[in-house]
């Protein structure tokens, strides 16, 4: 998930101190490892390269460290690798006794072209203070650099500014100290398939370097907590880290800091203080009784789930609100709800199925929880299936529709299908129809796309799903990603939702999940 | 004094430990007063103002505390004085809870001009890393912002770089801890001339804010200890701040690293460790031995001067090795010797000028610690004022000539009067005449302007002495200069030796010294 703009910061908020206390004792010690470069390369310009740009070797991490740089001079290292981690090296003068100081420029780039393309090109709309760069000027030589913020790398290009015409700079030890809360231990992928051990491999990296103090976002933009988001982490979190401690201090954090009326928050930021961000996102709200429901599953806590219920019940409670009379999720023209990236997208059929898959988690919950709201939740899902079914079913395409203009898109099929609308038979039909004769409104970021490989497998269209994981996720890897991005487009692999691929994420926590399905699956 | 180029990194340098240790065991605690600024400005573009800008008052500081600022905007805070220390401010977030880092730039200059003009428009010769900026990125708010570096400025501009439309930035408790070395008392300038005590007020300042852990050259550009400006700077000390245990430490530091023969460098580095500049000038290395005498006049200290009496010697022995058969120092066209910012002045009259200047007080030292020397010096030093006298004498002008293609230039006359070559009435007239047929060679730089100022008090002319004191650093005072400038020209104040007013220093060493004649000579 990513940012997009509410302006709420007046709404009223509480807080819950017995709630943010526990997240506060569950914080992750991170486990820090030290990282040499693997490589010195030269950036060429190539429009037949991934994002415009190629690496090619220069020289040996030792060559390097005897090279002097004079003004103008610049170098890229490589890692390797995608990184999350602070950079530290020592910086060294050659030549007369420095007479004035030393003005380096750094930029960090999760990809090449983050390192080649000046920022100050940058032309999109989200902030550009997310470009990952420093300028340092070192008054006194030689000089042991460790910088404070933490930075999300493969590559990092040093760039001398301006030296005097006395002396010359030589570096040495650069490192970037890793970190992560994921241990070090991840059971091993035991798929057949060399392609979908590859693309397992780079999801377990994208998560990995996801989980800091909280499951963030992207580790580069955004770096915060996402309830959607958290929801997929989760998911694969169980088949490889199993940190559930973790998902537990975000449940934690999120019960902590609500709206007034109880609302949940779309994401919440962790520092200085705990707060939940102005941002209430209808499905993001709903999700909260997912994850809940899965961290039982997966942790066997029942304490946590007995506590966390009352907060979960009450996001149903609040998405009840919005039904009209006839059962049907209230429609709006503003950012009510995520499902995808896509402004042509009614989200109004998919909001309903998301609400009929949370209410059946909810039900599960209230059977062991709260056994009195038990027959009224059964009915209520009875009723939202049958009203989906009534006013989204199109028996002549074939295919739901959402919205007064009748909307066919993927969204509406996916959701539907996951909420179990309809019988077996039809779903399996919409899945096949889907694959046969598209929609025109695609499925536009990963998170849609893991719903949708998440609806083929439920219809037991597993060798489907393994193609479209393939297609999908495996063309990342085959562009050569060391982890998942938050935006691709097979066929526009340098697009971005936010008018520059500079400021995209290529780290992104809801484009991790094919672990899941390959681990659960058996894939 | 300033940075020239001379490179030669690979002569061979000695150390002598029992000097560095205690010149280390001197490292003086430096006094902190935290300050707050004065006023919020607006500059505007005024083509009669001082280097182009004009500062008009904005906002009340409580006023600039309450704005909110959003992408792109910026504020010019006023310290109303120039100041030297480190910058620390409270920086919160207003709106949304903040959704992106906040990219701050900080620019900070010793005039309006420099927080005006954009550095990337810079295009001197000296390093473009003198130029004071930073950025920041707070991924953290509120947050509290300490600078490490040190800066020099009377203003700073902060600019709002980025942030997310979801939130602003508010500022306070902007504060400016000054360092400085001098004590807080200062003994009052005495003089009844209202011009005189307005020119020794910025004097001191000029002195107090170039008193760090040396006497340092420009506490913003160089930054480190010339033995030329040092050598004026322990007058002015003398009768203001009388800190003579800062000019023992100095003296300490340029004995403790030298060349294998002895020669003391022309400025020396003092972290991480001290480091003399493999720069060697004829003049400034002879200025040891001045220091040194003043020293032992001013402080009574016979132990060190003792001590540092063979490092003096050594600085005459090593002068007299440039002497032709007839007494005269050879001249040559590289950067030997330094007088002045000129390249058109021949420096040979003036560099046999410095020597017998610094042999008369060689003389006086060998008188106190080894008189068996002083017959020797006492012939020495008849010889080159009487070859100064045959060679540089031009009967006809009424001029003393320099070089090969006699050159008359204010230079050659301002040192061979204060070499008292000639008799007295010879020197007066050639002050007179100075006065009232200038040289089209003139003075460049505020340190040859001092010698001048010396010349003119040396032969009586006081009164000229204090119209011309008036006329140059009363000029600057007019220009509204707290501290005096490293370089001005009163025809063209824009004037830089550098290719940039931006690089120039606006608080340095060499031109504190009104302080001293108003004091010394009761003006």
């Amino acid at each position: 998930m990513s940012q997009a703009i509410q302006l709420n910061a007046q709404i009223p908020m509480v807080r819950q101190p017995q709630f943010l206390h526990k997240a506060d004792s569950l914080i992750p010690e991170l486990h820090r490892q030290p990282r040499s470069p693997l490589a010195v390369i030269n950036a060429v310009a190539d429009p037949q390269a991934l994002f415009g740009w190629r690496a090619e070797p220069l020289c040996s991490l030792e060559a390097l460290y005897q090279r002097e740089f004079s003004e103008g001079e610049s170098v890229i290292i490589d890692f390797g690798s995608h990184c999350v981690g602070y950079l530290q090296f020592a910086c060294h003068s050659a030549g007369s006794p420095p007479d004035a100081p030393a003005h380096l420029q750094l930029t960090f780039g999760e990809t090449l072209c983050e390192v080649c393309e000046p920022f100050s090109d940058y032309r999109g709309w989200l902030s550009s203070s997310w470009l990952q760069q420093q300028d340092l000027w070192l008054d006194v030589l030689p000089a042991e650099v460790a910088l404070p913020r933490r930075y999300c790398c493969r590559y990092v290009k040093i760039e001398v500014k301006a030296v005097s015409r006395k002396f010359r700079l030589r570096f040495d030890n650069l490192l970037l100290n890793t970190v992560t809360s994921a241990p070090e231990r991840c059971p091993p992928c035991e798929s057949a398939d060399a392609e979908l051990q590859a693309i397992d491999r780079v999801s377990v990296l994208t998560l990995k370097n996801c989980m800091q103090e909280v499951f963030e976002d992207g580790p580069k933009r955004d770096r915060r907590l996402w309830l959607g988001d958290l929801r997929l982490q989760a998911l694969v979190n169980d088949v490889t880290f199993a940190r559930h401690d973790l998902v537990r201090r975000c449940l934690y954090l999120f019960a902590g800091h609500t709206r007034a009326d109880g609302m949940v928050s779309a994401n919440v930021f962790v520092k200085p203080q705990t707060i939940a961000d102005d941002t209430f996102l209808f499905d993001y709200s709903l999700f909260f009784v997912d994850v809940l429901y899965n961290y039982l599953q997966s942790a066997e806590d029942l304490a946590t789930a007995r506590e966390l219920w009352p907060v979960a019940r009450r996001q149903l409670e609040l998405a009840f609100i919005r039904l009209d009379d006839s059962g049907i999720v209230r429609d709006s023209d503003d950012w009510w709800v995520f499902i995808d990236w896509q402004e042509s997208l009614n989200k109004q059929a998919a909001a309903q199925g998301v609400l009929i898959y949370c209410l059946q988690r909810g039900l599960w919950l209230a059977e062991r929880f709260e056994p009195q709201l038990v027959a009224a939740y059964r009915a209520q899902l009875q009723r939202l299936k049958a009203a989906a079914q009534t006013q989204f079913w199109d028996d002549t395409q074939g295919y739901f529709i959402s919205g007064e203009a009748r909307q066919v898109s993927w969204a509406s099929q996916i959701w539907l299908v996951l909420a179990e609308v309809g019988h077996p038979e039809q779903r399996l039909a919409v899945m096949q129809r889907l694959l046969s004769h598209p929609p025109t409104i695609a499925m536009n970021t990963p998170y849609l796309r893991h719903h949708f490989i998440a609806a083929l497998l439920q219809c037991g269209l597993r060798e489907q799903a393994v193609k479209e994981i393939k297609a999908y996720w495996g063309e990342m890897v085959r562009y050569g990603a060391d982890t998942f991005w938050e935006v691709f487009d097979p066929q526009h692999p340098e697009f971005s939702p936010y008018g520059s691929k500079l400021i995209n994420s290529y780290c992104h926590a809801w484009s991790c999940t094919p672990a899941w399905f390959i681990r659960l699956y058996g894939l």
